[in-house]
């Protein structure tokens, strides 16, 4: 274990210890899980080691804060996630966390910010629970008490019953929300995640806007048969009018006027499994973003009328349940203009650019300015194992972000 | 629990409580599981009450002999198998055991026959290891020692292992080898799982062939991306690819000339099968069946075809794997001429029929006479929880298999 004032990216090295299933390759480290709350800790003795008051709020966000000198001001946040998705990479959200706090320990070292600072790691950005950004969303009043009953992972826990198995208790999920009063300004450090950056050659992003998803989980219900005994013409099969609705998903997002919706599938599965059976049902999740709103919306009426009528050609019945359905979020001119500044006084090229990923940030707007800085994800790769951001260029990030708290904070 | 004497139906039942995943609604009894082995256990006593001498072979075959008034005359075989699919019914295989037993029964209170009878249940007709069969394969020498450590479960549990863990010995698989000059026939009764008999209104299926199953494993393999971040024209998605793969299987087997060819996917499994992750890689099993042996190998061919093209289209590499290539079968004249008589003698109509699915007769030919007697499923459902069959017409079909087997032992 390398010391707690050691580097950033050894940090980051550290942090991808804390890993529920190594075995796949990459790090597996989602929301209420023992990895994470150890991952949460080592993450927490290395904002104390840098000076950061620390605290755990009511439903998991860790909190890091370096007070300014007039505290009573509303204050300036920074911060991302350090749960992953299944089988994902070292950088996603992790150069948000860790690098904030290298960002605010550097202002820290100089002389005291007039506004508070606070770094912040969000619980549970990733959709384990079906809908991503929890901590920020509870933060911001966006989802109640009732919905820690509702949302269920996988395996069926509810986000409630997870908290209790970490400590946590449900009924206070009230005490974490911020009255959006009190907060200045959000800005967070993230890796692109895409390959726009990488493909023009340019080390910085000042995002404008952030595309939201739009999911639906989806239930087909057609007939289990035996695989060898029914004539094709006989079938009700329900993975085949799965297949049918992914590849729509997949036509009408590339269709799309706007040109930058994105769909896609990365859950389904067909009951019951067997090699010999027709499967009578098959679940999916579709997933659907834009940061133009309107694209975005006629892409999903576009998909529900084709999958009505792909089931009703194919003797199927189906069942659409909303998991989330996220507004696209515009960045807000006190952010991008501190960014764009910070990157111009660095003698530093960027890029702006919308953000097709959702982020904790979003959580706040509109009612709080946000922004965002990115850096390049090698090969636009992210939520993989081999997803990767060069040493220097998060460096360059921290720097960045470090300049841009300080014109927010200042 | 019934006696061991009590009627056919109610031991039906009774072996329906063998169940592995009873939540599901249906019935799931793999071999070589802790239900498998009570199930054998019951029916073994059930073929001791009604007189049988039993023993388990050397790879869990449970065979049941009343023996001949020529016991060095070649032997004839009924029979067929307990193990089940995923969730599925409680006639396929159970029928033609427990209906078994009862028909010998039905010959051994009579005048003793000159042949040797035994009624077998054959351990693993269901693919658990992939392939079918493995039971009656194993004891005609259609598989050796050595494939007992390559076919594996879906968890990776090879064969052998399964066999140890149920107390048999893998290295002594050779002795269940039955030499084939040693059967002068074999007669299986089985549910249709399909509804041809049903449709025609017709209570009893003379078999003339039997189709054999053709399964491929395979595996697509393009990029785990992230879905909000990664454009569309950007991925390699091997979801859309098997989805593709999918769609193709079906419409080749639709179209295929012989009109008997039936193509499936009842495995898909996409990686790493998260919301927000465009999946890296994707696994499949494609199961294509016909009788028409020519017809089944064009549509296999133009299917590898076109997996091949799509995937390339896509940018995805794939990986196909042989499971299993069995040969469709003749039934012979002999156990065909023997049960149309046993039905004229009755005064019962019958259908001749092809078998669309696969069954344990068949891996004894060619070298040894085959033949079955179907009885009607209810809505062509079968390997599924809802499968049935008239209680009235398994006992027409007892009696004709009984009638059957007097034909061949005397």
């Amino acid at each position: 274990m390398t010391t707690l004032r050691a580097g950033l990216h050894d940090a980051i090295g550290e942090l991808a210890r804390f890993n529920s299933a190594p075995e796949l390759g990459g790090i597996t480290r989602e929301v209420h899980t023992p990895e994470y709350v150890m991952a949460r800790e080592f993450v927490a003795s290395r904002m104390a080691a840098h000076g950061l008051q620390t605290r755990v709020d009511a439903v998991g966000n860790l909190i890091g804060t370096l007070e300014g000198a007039q505290p009573a001001l509303p204050r300036v946040v920074t911060g991302s996630h350090i749960d992953t998705t299944l089988n994902a990479g070292r950088y996603d959200g992790v150069v948000g966390v860790l690098g904030g706090v290298e960002a605010v320990a550097r202002l820290a070292a100089g002389p005291r910010p007039r506004r508070t600072i606070e770094v912040i790691a969000f619980a549970g950005e990733e959709p384990r629970f079906g809908m991503g950004c929890l901590g920020s969303r509870l933060m911001n009043g966006r989802l109640c008490r009732a919905d820690l009953d509702k949302l269920h992972d996988a395996n069926g826990i509810t986000l409630a019953s997870a908290l209790r198995e970490v400590g946590l208790e449900p009924d206070r999920a009230g005490e974490a929300r911020v009255p959006s009063g009190d907060v200045h300004a959000v800005v967070e450090l993230h890796v692109e995640q895409g390959g726009f950056l990488e493909s023009e050659g340019v080390r910085l992003g000042v995002v404008t806007r952030i595309a939201a998803a739009h999911d639906l989980r989806i239930t087909i219900n057609g007939r289990a048969v035996h695989s060898g005994a029914t004539p094709m013409h006989l079938r009700q099969d329900a993975l085949a009018g799965a297949a049918e609705a992914t590849l729509s998903v997949e036509r009408l997002a590339r269709e799309s006027s706007s040109g930058t919706t994105v769909g896609t599938v990365g859950v389904l599965t067909p009951f019951p499994g067997a090699v010999n059976v027709v499967p009578g049902a098959a679940t999916m999740i579709v997933d659907i973003r834009d940061s133009d709103k309107d694209a975005r919306q006629r892409v999903i009426d576009a998909f529900q009328q084709e999958l009505g009528e792909i089931c009703s050609r194919r003797g199927l019945t189906v069942s659409v349940e909303v998991i989330q359905d996220n507004q696209p979020s515009a960045c807000h001119p006190l952010v991008i203009d501190a960014a764009r500044e910070s990157c111009r006084e660095a003698g530093e090229t960027y890029l702006e650019m919308a953000s097709g990923a959702y982020h904790d940030c979003m959580s706040f707007a509109p009612e709080v300015p946000i922004g965002m800085i990115f850096v390049p994800s090698a090969g636009g790769i992210s939520h993989a194992p081999d997803e990767f951001t060069a040493p220097e260029d998060i460096d360059l990030g921290v720097e960045i972000l470090s300049a841009t708290l300080d014109r927010l904070a200042n």
